[in-house]
């Protein structure tokens, strides 16, 4: 763990190395995706079941390619009541959210006489990509797959590893509750390959969503173009603002919920209280010793735990924005004083009683959001990425008339001028 | 030209070839983008230094680095009348259309007592990538630079080759009037990766967008995720849909419009009427003949130009929402019906008197469209390509008592301990 002070000499120095620090996958495995994807556009099913049987050690003709519907609604009746009440106030508190961003037509007729407008539609299919091992959550799939319902996409394939043909019921349980129609157990950069450009068995879909290894990743990456992608994420990162006016443990608790996520997960404290700072400090060891994810959250904050004191909460702001954290906590006296200021992360928790892992769950914004600074550019999945929208126009002779001409003008000032008689033929000027 | 009918057997196969045909440059660029890349990322001008040295043949140094506000607005002033008050036509359009965009932030508190809302920001810059030679337009210039400006982006830098150290005035008069902070004299794959990454000069943006050749696309895809992108753009393409009640001369104009961009170019029509074909097929080579662009417009509709027969509008939806085209101009008696049927289309010129170039000029909407069927999925240019959303969530303890046990829940059966914890500890159950 760092630490670091506004005060220190050298602070812009090493604040810059900390916001430069990607703690991504050194490995580059560019050219062993490019490799199965193009096996799994020129063999289909056939690339699918070899590399199964290679990372997954499973033959899909035997372990069955699909899990079906009945399978996943035997394993959301399977969940003891206290669960299955968890998931569906997630659900529905997801669902409510999302709900409200599905935007609204356009069409007007403006002074010109130039009708113009808008209409946003669904796209037709999305896959969902869910992890499996460590990383195979439940909620994952909810936040993927319900934004893509509200849009109204009409069929939702989850693609999902299952090492040795074994399937998480939490996941098959989500999908059940979130009305996914197919789910697959295939996995890896060959799924997001299969799910783009389909095979005899599985359908292309519009657009892949959802967490992934390097592999899967660089898959979406290579692929973006031929479908629609959510986002390219790197490790999980939350920035706490904390005065001494909080109890430590909560802090600590809040560092530690991201910690144990990945050992390249990152968590910071910004607090302006030095005492605050190795009261925290102090307390994530405490809170490490009784943790059963303690490996993995104590060599994230070990490596790279940040804890920056600052002579005033004034100074937050600045290297808020400079982080552009994908989560940002900000347990002050004035939160939304602070929260005004910051211009980039890719979700902000107010107060003392909001820890970050509420938002993970039930509170309804979607947990799918910007890492490694991309909330400067880039926001949280949403109903937006599984709609697009066709803007149209309509002129009568009188609205060309009107601004036709200028385009004839700019047409022909461009060196485009079959542009210009699209327009000059329907003005007489023929 | 390719002639179709869907009462042909083999309709469907011929179709569906031309729905796959991407038209898309062979070559494969990757290993070359990644190298500039990398060499602008380790040796910023020196490397842009070369590489104009190298691809557009003069000295930055003795050219200049950037083309100087002054120079835009003197190339502003020297526009004929004509021009420049088509030009501001233009820009004061798009402003309008797309102000309307901005989307509104929320800000609410549910019945759980759970304050939920989002701002959205624009981001800190943008640079606008603007091609030389063929495709260096004004109009394209005016169409990514006003969505910016609308967004409300501080920053607005325009890179740009000059082949020779030449630059476009008409290009130079857009900047001015559109509001362009920086005009960098620097084209290619290695001013992509200046904007990225930024160099000693060119301080780093947050989203790039344009158009390019094949080397700036594929830039723009390598680096996305280091910054925004607008999309991966391919080949320019329209749909005709035509009955026969329109002049066949307009209809060729309006085929020949989308062909003269580019040899690779596409352009449909779909029409009810065997002879309205015939009639079409001949105007185009009336109207061929007396094009400035023959070259380039025989080039396309040779190659790439489909006339289909239909037996009824009513198969046009269908085809269309399998081409997903760019471009979708339906004249026929009832333009909003069929519209209402087309799920994937760039833009819609609704009616006999809305040729497609009266939209890549003053219509309003954004000209930046998906091409390549990438409609299926994606939309055009717009002012949330320049803007990013941060959601935020406030509980207080009787909120946090309301929904905090079913996250716990759900934290535990993820094997998030930490996550838990971070609940928890809130409601005295530490």
């Amino acid at each position: 763990m760092l630490r670091l002070s506004s005060s220190d000499p050298d602070f812009a120095e090493a604040f810059a190395r900390v916001v430069s620090d990607r703690r991504e996958s050194a490995v580059d495995v560019a050219d062993d995706v490019a490799a199965i994807i193009k096996a799994v556009r020129a063999r289909g099913d056939e690339a699918l079941a070899e590399y199964t049987a290679k990372f997954d050690g499973h033959d899909l003709d035997v372990t069955g390619w699909q899990v079906d519907a009945e399978a996943c609604k035997a394993a959301f009746d399977a969940l003891t009541p206290e669960l299955r009440s968890a998931l569906e106030l997630a659900a529905s508190r997801i669902r409510a959210y999302h709900e409200a961003q599905v935007p609204e037509d356009r069409d007007y007729t403006d002074d010109a006489g130039v009708r113009l407008g808008a209409t946003w539609s669904p796209v037709d299919a999305a896959g969902l990509y869910v992890p499996g091992g460590r990383a195979a959550y439940p909620s994952s799939l909810l936040m993927n797959a319900i934004p893509a319902k509200v849009a109204g996409v009409e069929r939702l394939v989850v693609v999902t590893p299952t090492p040795k043909g074994d399937v998480n019921p939490l996941v098959l349980a989500a999908a059940h509750l979130a009305g996914v129609d197919e789910v697959w157990r295939v996995g890896g950069a060959h799924a997001v390959a299969a799910l783009a450009y389909g095979t005899d068995r599985i359908a292309p879909v519009d657009v892949v969503t959802g967490p992934g290894n390097a592999w899967v990743a660089e898959a979406k990456r290579q692929l973006y173009g031929v479908v629609g992608i959510d986002m390219v994420a790197g490790p999980s990162e939350i920035l706490v603002i904390a005065d001494a006016r909080n109890d430590a443990h909560r802090i600590a608790a809040d560092l530690l919920s991201q910690a144990e996520h990945d050992p390249t997960s990152q968590s910071i404290l910004i607090t302006d209280d030095t005492s605050f700072a190795q009261a925290v400090a102090d307390a994530v060891e405490v809170e490490l010793s009784a943790l059963a994810t303690q490996e993995t959250a104590r060599t994230s904050w070990t490596d790279n735990g940040v804890i920056i004191n600052v002579a005033s909460f004034d100074e937050a702001p600045a290297l808020a924005n400079a982080l552009a954290a994908e989560h940002v906590e900000i347990a002050t006296d004035d939160p939304e004083g602070l929260m005004r200021s910051i211009r980039h992360a890719g979700s902000v928790f107010l107060g003392r009683m909001t820890p970050e892992a509420v938002g993970d769950y039930v509170a309804g914004p979607n947990h799918v959001l910007p890492t490694g600074r991309r909330a400067r550019f880039s926001s949280g999945l949403s109903v937006l990425d599984f709609m697009k929208r066709t803007s149209f126009i309509q002129l009568d002779q009188a609205a060309l008339e009107a601004i036709g001409p200028a385009a004839v003008a700019l047409a022909d000032a461009e060196g485009l001028p079959a542009h210009a008689r699209s327009i000059s033929i329907r003005l007489g000027q023929s």
